[in-house]
Order: C-alpha cells, then sequence, then structure tokens
C-alpha cells in the first residue's frame, strides 16, 4: 500500500527551476498523489551552482552535467527549466532515455522543433508537460465549468490580454528573450494569452482557426552588454484577431513594455445569457455577469475562490484565504503526476505545447504578411472525455 | 455689459433632444457663459410631440416643420438630434440659412456626406459641433495635459475600448443601427473609442495613419417588427488595429453585444515613464502610474476629480463628489459657446466629426479587404493651438 | 393647465448656494415638477455679491437684505445656504411670513434650535425640507427598497462612515466649521453617516435608541487668521455605536482628518440572507451579496445605477452614464416640490434635520460622560406611509 | 557547514495543523533557514487519524498521545494546533519538558491562562511563538516600514476590520468558538484585528492604553446538535474604540456574521502626511496616499507585492505574482526558526499571545460595564531593537 517512488531530476535552478522544487514540495503535502516524489538530482552550469542550487532546494544530488542527469537510471521524470534554446536538445535526449519530461513554456522557440519534440514523445509513450503557469488556477476552472454548462449561453466574443513592462526600458541589455528565433513579446506572454484563450473557448467555441496578427518592434536596438547595441528583430507588442471554430470572434494582446504593469493577464467573456471576467491581477476572484439575476439587481459579481472551486479546498479549508502564484505550480504538478499514473490525460502535454508555438508561429506570419492566416489544426487539444488513462508510470 | 442672446432650435427630442436641453439649462448655471441663452423653439415629427417636448423641456416654441425652424429669423444655432440618417439634409439646410449648427454624432452615416457637411459650412464660415459626449470629461482634459507635458515620457501603446451590451438580444428589433449604410457597432460606439484615442494621443503621438479591421457580424437575422426576420450586415463588433503618425500603435474595440456592459469605454496609454489607465464606469478616476515614484512605492494612483481638474470646479467646490453624464455634456455645450464667441477654436467641429467617419469607413474597408488602409488625413486635427479664435457670434 | 408658479428666494450663494440653483434649473428641466419654478431673488452679504450671483445663477432680482427677501409676498419658498448660525433666524423669521423653507443642513448648531424651528413650522403648516444631499441617490432607494422586501433577510449589522480630509492641515485656519456650539467632524459629515443609517435602517430595523460617542480633538489649536492660534474644542473624529429598535446594532465614524479622503461616504449593511455594500466615491454602483445565489457562485454584484432605478432614467434612458453630485440635488429639489404640491409626504422635514442634531448631540453627550445614552425619540421618522400628502402650495 | 536538524512534533492536524505542515515545508525550500527541518512525530485524537494525517503531510511517525510526543527526546519544536481548549495544558507540559512551543493563536482562552504559560516559558529560557496568520504580508512589513520611516508623518486615526460569515447561519450548531470561557467573534477573529493594529501602529504610536468595547450577541440560541438548543452568550460582533499612546485614536470590529464575507480584514490608517489603506481579500496589494504628490495628480496608488518587498522575492523573482495564505505562514515559520536560531527575537512569542489575549478581555470587560478601561501593558511588545538574540537552538 504504500505509494510508488517518483524520482525527478531537474535541469536548471532559475526562476522557474525554484518553482518546479516549490511545486513538487508543496504537491506532495498538499495532495494525495499517486507517488512518493523524492528530489534526485538537479542539474545547473557549474558543478557549484548545481551543488548549492541542490542544497537549498533539497535535491540528494547535484551534477554540471545534464546529459548525465537525463540517462541516470534513477532518474524517472527529467524537469526542464533551463534557457529556451537547450529546451530541444535536452527534452530529446531524455526521451531517447525514455524519461518522462516536464518541461517549461514555450516548448522551443519553433513549432517545427515542438513538432519535433511532441512527436519523439508520443512514438516512445512518454508522458509530458509544458509548464503554462496560469492554465491550473481554479477560478479557470471554475470559468470553464460553467462554459461548458452553458451558464453564459452561446458564446460569443473573446478579449485576453498579457501585459508585463518588464522589458520597457530601453536601456535593459539585450537577452534571449529578443533572440530573433522564437523571441518576442507574443512568444514570451501573448503564448499565455493564447493558452488562456483557447483552455477556456475550447470545450465551447472550439480551437482558434484564423487569425490576423499585428506584431511591432518599439525598441529597435538595445545595448549588448559591450559597451555596443544589438538590433531587435523581434515584437515588443504582438497583438491578433482571433476566429474560432464555432464562429465566435475575440482577440489577444501580449504587450512586455506596458509600463506601469506586472501581471496584467486578464480575459472577458461574452456569451448570451452571461459574461466572465477576470484578471491575474486579482487571481483567486472570478466576476460573473449573470442575465438570469433579477431586473434592477444585475451586476458582475465578484466570486472569491474558495473550498466550492476544487482544489483550492486542499490548501485551505476557509473561503477567501487565497492561493499563491506558486500554489498553481504545484496544482500543475499534480496534475501532471495524476496523468503519469494513468489517472487522468495529461493536461498540458508537448502537443499543447506545440499547439501555442503553432498559435505564435501563425500570428508570426500573419504580421508579416498582412493577411489572415489558417492556424494548422494540430495540437490542438481534443474534447477533454476523448483521452483515456493510459498505463500509469510507476504502478 | 449685457450678453448678447443667443437663440437656440432643437430638431428632435429623444434621448440627446433631452441631453442638449439639459446641457443649455446647466451651461448656462454653471459657467460664465458669453451669451444670454434662449431656448426659442423645439421641433419634432408631430405638433403634440414637439409641443409636449417644449414644455417640458423649456423652449418657448415648437413645430412640426424642421424646415421651418432652420429658417427661423429668430434662431442662432440649430441643434440636430434626429436620427442620423436626416443629419445632413437638415445640417446643410441650416446651414444654407446662416445657421450655427450643433449636430448629435456621427454626422451622417457616410463620410462623403459628412465631408459634404463639413465643407458647406466652412465655406460659409458657419461654426459647427459634434457631440462626442465624453471627451469633455475633465479627467480627459487632465490626460491630455499629462501626455502633452510629457509626464508619461514618449508615448508607445493605446488600447481602448467602448463596450455595451444594448443589442446583445438576439429577438430585439431591427433598427436604423442596423442600416447598412452607416450602422453597425464600430460607427455607433466603436466611434467614441476612435474619437478618444485621436482626443488624448494626437497632441503627442499624431494621427492614426493606418488601420487594420475586423468587423463581424454576429447576429445575422433581426425581427423586422412586421412578423418576419430581416438580415442584418452591419458589424456587432468592430475591432481594429491602429497606427499613429510618432509610431506608437494601439487597438481600439466597439462592442454592442458584450453582455453586461453598460458603458465600458476605457483606454490605458503606456510611455515611457507613465501610464494611464481609464474606464467610462468610472469616469471621475483617472488611474495614473508614475515611473518617477520610489523604488518599492510605485503603483497606479487613483485620481478623483476635483476642483484641480478644471472645469469642474465651477459644478463643485470640493473634490470626491463627481460629475454625471449630463454635466459632460454641459461642458460641451459651453465649449461650442465660446468658441461661437470667438474666445476658442472649436472643439469639434464638423470636420472633426468627418474624421471620425473617415477612420470608421476606414476600418470598414479594411476589414473588407482584410488589408491595411491608410487613413486620409482630412479631418485631422491640427494642433490646439494652431487655430485662431475668429469673429464672434453676437457679438 | 399651466402649472402653478413657484417663486423661489435663495439666501446665500456659496458652495450650497450655486448648488440650489443648480438644482432648481436641472430638476425643471428633468422632471414634470407640479410647478413652473421662478428664481424670484437671491441675497447675499452685499449688494454687489448678490447682484453678481443673482446674475450669474438666474435669479431675476437680488438684494443685500435678507429680511426682505423673507418678507416679500412675491417670494413663496425661503431657501436658506447662509452659514449655519444664521439658519434660525432666518428660518423663524421665513416661518413668521408664512414661506415654506428649504435649509441646508444643518438645521441649526443646537438641537434645542432646531427643535424650536421644527415646531415653529409645524404650527404655522409650513413645509419644509433640510438638504441632506446623499439620500436622494437612486442606489438609496434600490438599497431601501430591497431592505425593506426583504432581499436581505433580517437586519443585524451597520457599519457607516463619511471620512474627508479637508481639516486634515493643522495650519488652515480657525473657521466656522470650528465653533464650540454645533462645530465638529462629527456634526458636519458624522451627521451624513447618521442620516444615512436611518435613512436605509430605518423602514426594517427602526430608529437608532441607543449610542455610545467617542469624539476626539486631534489638532488642538489652529491659525486664528490674525497671526495668533485659537483652541479647538470641537471633535475632528466623532465615532459611535449604535443600538436599533429592532435589535440590530452598527458603528458610524465622522472624520475630516482623514488624509487622502475625498467623499469616503460608505455604508455596509448585513442580513440574514444577504448584504449591501457602498461608497460614495463610486455613488453610482451598490454591491449587493445574495445568500440565494448558487453554490460556488456567489459573491458581491456590483450593479450600476440605470432606468430600472428611478428617478435615473429621466436624467438618462441608458444604464451606466452615471449622475453627478448635482444631479442628486436636483432630485432633492423636485422631492421638496412634490411635498408642496401635496403630491408626497415632506421627505426631508425639519422635523428630519431635528432627528440628526438630536443624534450628534447625544453622541457629543454620550462621548463628554463616556456611557450609553438614550436617544429621544423625537424626530424619529415615521413609517413612510404613515403620513398623507396635505394641501398643495399654489393650488 | 551542515545545518543543525530542527525536529518537529505536530499536536493537531486540522486546518491549522496542515497549514504549519504545508508552512515548514515551502519555509524549508523557499528560506535558507538555520535548521534542517525534520517532521518527527504527528499527534492526533486516535491512531488512525494520527496515521493518516503523519503519512499525507509528510512525519516520520506518529501517535495519539500527545504526552508522549510532548516528552519524546526526539522532538525539539513542539507545534500546537489543537483546539483553543487544550493549549494551556499542552504547553506548559512542553515548555515542562523543555520544548520549544510553537502554539495556533488563540494562545488560550483566558488572559491569565496566557500569562501563565508565558512566564513559564520565560522562565524555562524556552522560546515561543503564537501563529497570527495575517503579519507575515510583505506588505505589512512594507506599511510598517512607511509608518516608522514617517512616510505617512504624524499618525492619527485607525480603522481596522476583521468580518467573515462562517457564523452567520443561526442553524448551524454549536461548537467550541462559542464557549462562554474565551469564545466569540471579538477573540476569534477580531483579535486579528488587534493584532494588526499593534502590529502597525506600535512602533509610531505605541500600545493600546485604552479601550472602550461594544460586544453583541447576536443569535442568541444554536442547535445543540442533540436536537434541542444551547444559548449563547459570546458575542457575534465586538468592536471597540482605541487609544494609543501617542494619543492616536482608532477602532476596530470583529464580525463572524458579516453574511457574504469571506475575510474582510481591512485596515485604514491616517498620517499628517499620507494614509494607507488595506484589505485582506486582496492582501498582495497596499494602497498608500502620499500627501507630497503633485497638485492634481495625487489619489491612493495600488502598490503590487514584489521584489521589493522582501521576503516576496524569495518566493518569486518577478513583481505581481502574488503569495498565497500557505506562504504567509511559510514566513510566520521561517521567522520562528530564525529567532531558535538567535538570529532575531522571537517575532510573536507567548508574550505577544498575551498580550492579545489582554486587549481581548479588557474589551470584554469594558463592554460589560459599558465604561472604558485602561489596558494592562503586560505583553506589550517593545520595541523592535530592544530585544538582543539569544543563544540558539540546535547551534
Amino acid at each position: 500500500m504504500t505509494k510508488p517512488k517518483l524520482r525527478i531530476g531537474l535541469i536548471g535552478s532559475g526562476f522557474m527551476g525554484r518553482t518546479h522544487a516549490f511545486g513538487y514540495a508543496t504537491a506532495s503535502r498538499v495532495f494525495d498523489l499517486p507517488y512518493q516524489v523524492e528530489l534526485t538530482c538537479l542539474a545547473d552550469i557549474s558543478a557549484q551552482a548545481a551543488a548549492t542550487a541542490a542544497a537549498a532546494l533539497g535535491f540528494a544530488r547535484s551534477t554540471d552535467d545534464w546529459r548525465a542527469l537525463v540517462n541516470d537510471p534513477e532518474i524517472d521524470v527529467v524537469n526542464i527549466t533551463a534557457p529556451n534554446a537547450f529546451h530541444k536538445e535536452m527534452a530529446l535526449a531524455a526521451i531517447a532515455a525514455g524519461k518522462h519530461v516536464y518541461c517549461e513554456k514555450p516548448l522551443a522557440p519553433l513549432a517545427a522543433d515542438a513538432r519535433e519534440m511532441a512527436e519523439a514523445a508520443e512514438a516512445k509513450g512518454i508522458r509530458t508537460q509544458v509548464g503554462f503557469n496560469y492554465l491550473c488556477n481554479p477560478m479557470f476552472a471554475l470559468a470553464r465549468d460553467m462554459i461548458m454548462a452553458g451558464e453564459l449561453g452561446e458564446i460569443r466574443g473573446y478579449r485576453g490580454l498579457h501585459a508585463e513592462d518588464y522589458m520597457a526600458d530601453a536601456t535593459s541589455p539585450f537577452t534571449f528573450r529578443l533572440d530573433p528565433a522564437g523571441g518576442g513579446a507574443l512568444a514570451d506572454i501573448g503564448s499565455h494569452a493564447l493558452a488562456t484563450a483557447e483552455y477556456l473557448m475550447g470545450p465551447a467555441a472550439g480551437a482558434i482557426t484564423q487569425v490576423m496578427g499585428d506584431c511591432v518592434t518599439v525598441i529597435h536596438e538595445r545595448p549588448d552588454g559591450k559597451g555596443g547595441t544589438r538590433m531587435v528583430q523581434v515584437d515588443d507588442i504582438g497583438r491578433a484577431f482571433l476566429r474560432f471554430e464555432n464562429g465566435a470572434t475575440g482577440s489577444i494582446e501580449g504587450n512586455w513594455i506596458a509600463t506601469g504593469r506586472t501581471m496584467q493577464h486578464d480575459f472577458e467573456i461574452y456569451g448570451t445569457r452571461g459574461a466572465l471576467a477576470f484578471t491575474q491581477q486579482r487571481f483567486n476572484e472570478l466576476h460573473f455577469f449573470s442575465g438570469g439575476d433579477a431586473r434592477g439587481r444585475k451586476g458582475f459579481r465578484r466570486i472569491e475562490a474558495g473550498p466550492d472551486h476544487p482544489p483550492y479546498g486542499l490548501f485551505c479549508v476557509a473561503p477567501g484565504h487565497q492561493l499563491g502564484f506558486n500554489d498553481l505550480k504545484a496544482i500543475e504538478v499534480a496534475g501532471y503526476l495524476q496523468a503519469l499514473a494513468g489517472q487522468r490525460p495529461e493536461p498540458f502535454s508537448f502537443r499543447a505545447g506545440l499547439r501555442i508555438q503553432t498559435l505564435v508561429e501563425t500570428i508570426h506570419d500573419s504580421s508579416r504578411d498582412a493577411a489572415w492566416k489558417d492556424v494548422r489544426m494540430e495540437g490542438t487539444p481534443r474534447a477533454p472525455a476523448a483521452r483515456e488513462p493510459r498505463e500509469a508510470v510507476g504502478a
């Protein structure tokens, strides 16, 4: 009756690496996970950095050789939180070694690479996950449930946004985020807006079928960190008009020069009988307009997260206490482990990661050509009920 | 030392007709106007309706013949609040009769008509105004002042919205708002979003030079009021990407099927050193992010309208008491009367009305052709200081 | 069928004098009033000031002799907006002359004076009104209707507040507001919090029966305007615990040194089945929690003022456009004129003004004695339905 | 260089027991703690319950005998999250066994018991902590820093609140929270409002010196769970007026029948040059009004939690991502462990717990006697710098 062990290897210990470690620690306490998680090995760029991070984050061992980690027979799952440019090489190596892979978003800078990764994983029966961060919010689950149950009526319109200001300063130096291959605001955070749009709209309105993009570079040169400057070719703001399968329309914007904004991941969804409004700035709230309310008594309701919105109740038995960002990551971790155990389909597989990259690239293409583009359907999430659990890891 | 009289004739007594009457009444008390306003005559579709409205709204006389009103030698200014389709004919008649004309928005369903009206007025030296409703908000003046003074730094991005739900019900009957010539959400309320965008951005970022439109019909048939249905050809949602003269980019949306929304006329403006956020739902507030605030102390400030924001102080000497929608119209009326007296240029002339119609039509064209379109510069507001006061009316 | 004239005399032309003039102007246009209002005469402290104000505000005549105005046979109603210390003398003179009287709040600095005024008016059958400013908000009417209809269930708790910062600066000079007789934050604005409490709670919870006060002077000296200082004896913050007839309890605070606050007139009301929350900072909104909402879908709804909330629709036919402070005064004016015409009881008679002064004084007494005090029931509003319309003025 | 072990014993595994376990797990990952934490033993009411909880929460062993846990030589710290009535007995036993003790709030139902506990701990040199839950918010630290640095000027006024609705339903059965000894809304959650008041005001305004209480029972009978009813003697709403050492005044309210409210732990603080406003409903935000802002540009700023507000940055390197309730508990845990290691004074010792119980009891006494009461100064927090670190645990 003891749980099988699940041995985790983590590559990278930066912002997201820490978040993964926190996620495993919290998920192990909060959820009744199907596994006993062991943080087995952490790889980083130097032995010293890896050792320090391993000690801090509770990993038993460390290494400066990610390939060793990937091929370590005592590792079941490889978590990749290294810079985006390395995702593909690391993931393919891990897949080749038969490891399950949990990779941070974006899966790869280019959709073609993401496709290769997804196909490699599927060919080997590997279970994968891409870290989308925001989708595991209980208020997103509530929104999706309400939409699927028809509480908004027929879905007609969508407006999404992800705006921050971490690149607003023109004197901040050139970084990997600005790399011509796969960089830019649309890819970096507009991708979150796209992921949210399909996650929420998908079950009722279907996938995004067509896009018209508007990707603009605002800061054309950045310091190269060596006393000179380097030209920037990627977008600081990426916008798109959207079409969904059911005919609903919408728009999204990704913007990393939105002065004063730290986490403006917002959406509004309009249906024939109701509407939803949300901002990540207050992500423990969902605002719901019900057309069924009595005359003179209608208005957007501020629903606060509580035990009625699973899995909130596992974190806290009382409403209104609020989850934090790291809690969202713990829910993401738990969902993956449930999928590994065959208890549910993978919630956000590499194919879902490919899907988002496909959307981003199609918007880039549309913007370049100033023309509407059809979105390839590959990676389109199938309906939630359509996938059966498969055999479990470690069973 | 007594003020000259200004004799007003009003055509129409519906929503906007009443608002004009209220505007004159309030402006006459609140402002030190250059004229003694007399509400001389009101025209409506029947003698009975006109008489009733005249009595209620304080007009001395009434008529069912708008042509008589227009040609009445005892009328100085003709206010047109009749349905949009009549604006051109009425305005041209009034201009021909040498009357100054204050016409509700939209100036005309088609830009070509609006151009004819603007040119006719200019050829005769007629002073004109289009009623934009929201632009006279002291918080808009504050926003514009801040932008012009460089308090936001260089302006980079704009996001505008005007969403309501008055057409969300598919069973509501066909009305003039759905007329294929000039109707639709973009023209009806997206036009407000465009007017706000150019009003605020203009002095710093210049005019809108290019647009990419996305205009969609969601409800394809409406009851025709006679037991059948009528096909709808106009947009229920109109979106556009925008380019400004200084290179800034942005977007707007007009949406009249936004379930639950009554007055979501919002904007966000991002500069290099600061940002502004606003919603008409709380139009006595402007939210300002100052990059110059101390570290760890930054955040959007909720500035409440007060005597520091003229002409608020004429309405109320204490801050926080708030103006209402009808007060905004009173400010609009006062600005026009000041222009008639030569104290200032016309704030929102027919040429400004033409400008908005041009933008709407260009977005429609862009949407139809799925291509970026250059916006004709006609009607582009010149810089505020560039126009001198001309001779006064009634001086 | 023409309406009878109602001839108005106004004493004072400051903040509230202007507001009264605006109120008559707006009410005459917006409402179908039972009278044709004539702004007949304005009195102020000098002939020059009176003449200027009369011209600006639309009064036909002016005078520097308020007694002449009060006794002018061509005046039907005397509006008193002079400093508080003069209210009693002016009102008694007007009553003696048989004029109806509309006096700004507070009716008089001392409850004994207010009682004398109320009794004098009642003895002569004079119809009176006290200007409470905030009570005529359609959202207050909505709140009261909801409470009376039992939509909140049984009413249990109340929390009220009126906080501003206009006296927060210790270097601002001594004014009449600081007069030991009747001055202070509780009297000046805490009185609004009390008026709101009884207006909303009254029909369901009954009158305030007992109070425990806490009135504190924070700034003990102020400049006397002559180079010296003057001791302050009145409260800068006045708090009270409250008991209502039905057993409900609550609290209020009046605070004029609340740095940063301009109009924080707030309330929260808790019942067994629902709750209401409101702030005057956004007075076109009422927040309603309905315990009857579905599980997992509950939350405070932001109800926006609209035509479903009379008399909003008379000002604007579309929801969400918002009323301003001066519009609230116009509604107050209209209610008084309807009462003068016998169409309804006086909504806020001198007896209601006495009631508020009684509450203020009892809280002062309680604070001084550090003991709970019973509130004299005089002035307690009778149930809305209990008063029949009397004969009309000008009928 | 390896860290000393700190072996934790937990009594209780309900809401707060789980929160403690989560806190240790998260703190161990997020902070560089001075100890290697081992979750050694968990005690609960039955062997089965204890074993299940231990497995779920990661404790190595379990027991149904809390006395065994307390006397276990392999335990360094005893965490008490059992029902309030057991706190004293358990804590005294742990202290007698020389264990450090971390006890949930309230320390004990009666101040006399809390005093005995604090004195016992101090006599033995035991390091203690009381779990206050909300005080470790980085935004509280920011508020306190701003107040201490004089950014608000001299502190004049305070308004605090803690309102929820978990006892609003009169049909919910009698529980330990209703126990006549130490129960009631003031003790249960008003205590949080008091703790926040002294935590924030203390360094600048000093301790609360006098109180006037108003504690009311609203629901006089509750089901006894056996088919009958039981009389309720404790308060459902507890209010108090406050006096601080520096002369500042304020008020608090604890209310557990506030229909619709889940976590309305709010404060407003007014100084001569600025103000702060906060609600736990959005606890990653602090609203700051700076009187030093430019004219016409003043307003409450919404400061979002970020790396500028330690220890936020340890949880997340990017601003705006937000902490959750369990993160606050992890910060509380970390502070205690730092105190155990002598790195800082105990942030919230049993003496601080005694202090809050003293305030609660004094307010109860005041309410009963309807008289202002002086607050005994015992337990008043000394100034932050006044306590030196003592020898470390496990050094």
